[in-house]
């Protein structure tokens, strides 16, 4: 009984995940990724969005949402590089991309990693509002360095 | 000369996340939202994919990438749900989001809490294979558990 509730739960959570059963991205179709990738995007703009805010001084600055978006990001960095492979390059997909991305890969690499060290120190940043604001500059400069060089206008 | 790089940085990535200056949902257009909140389920199908894989036995168990993704869940597991504001119920947006979810809310919030519980609870099983196949079998039912009653088929 217990096995049967289990198969049926997973019959239905695996439709959620259909074709993801591998690990490697090169098995994906590239709609697949370039959705993946995206999804990533947005949710790197929505946390992202209420920090570039408190850095402004447009919001006042609070250190628990500061701390709790700055670890969501920290993670969300990790997440959208392994959509922009080889095989989405010509897809026929709405998206920005451009293709310095693959002409010019140690520099995209460069960029992501960029990302990477800035989220996490940020992550570090958030008790003191000078060094997350300090931190979050770098955060920015991050995304738009990435952003001129690897995306469309 | 320094704030003026940084100034033009800043730009570039607030042009990302514009409209997110704001932490409370409410704030947000609901079209944002419902895109923000199919992001994150995008995302948790990218990782608990291989995950269900290994599971199922139709992927040899990978302890690094289990840990990997099963980190990224419990991370991904917070994000979906305040995309599921009331100012989206009526949305013109292609979503199967049913109307129990503001109906039952109270329903619909222990079936979030049952996908963050299981999803920690995964991240820390994964050094050994049979604790992380039962522990992937909790998050796939709440999954399951969740889009039976909260998602159009």
């Amino acid at each position: 009984m217990k096995r049967k509730l289990l198969s049926a739960a997973l019959a239905v959570a695996l439709g959620a995940g259909a074709g993801y059963v591998l690990n490697a991205s090169a098995q994906q179709k590239p709609e697949v990724l370039v959705k993946q990738r995206q999804s990533a995007m947005t949710l790197i703009g929505k946390y992202w969005g209420p920090l570039a805010g408190m850095m402004q001084g447009k919001v006042p600055f609070d250190a628990a949402v500061a701390n709790r978006n700055a670890r969501y990001l920290e993670v969300l960095a990790q997440m959208p590089w392994d959509g922009f492979a080889e095989s989405t390059k010509d897809t026929q997909e709405k998206t920005r991309a451009l293709p310095a991305i693959w002409s010019d890969a140690g520099k995209f690499k460069e960029a992501q990693e960029r990302l990477q060290t800035s989220t996490a120190k940020l992550a570090q940043s958030t008790k003191d509002e000078g060094a997350f604001k300090a931190a979050a500059g770098e955060v920015g400069k991050a995304c738009g360095n990435c952003h001129d060089n690897f995306r469309s206008k």
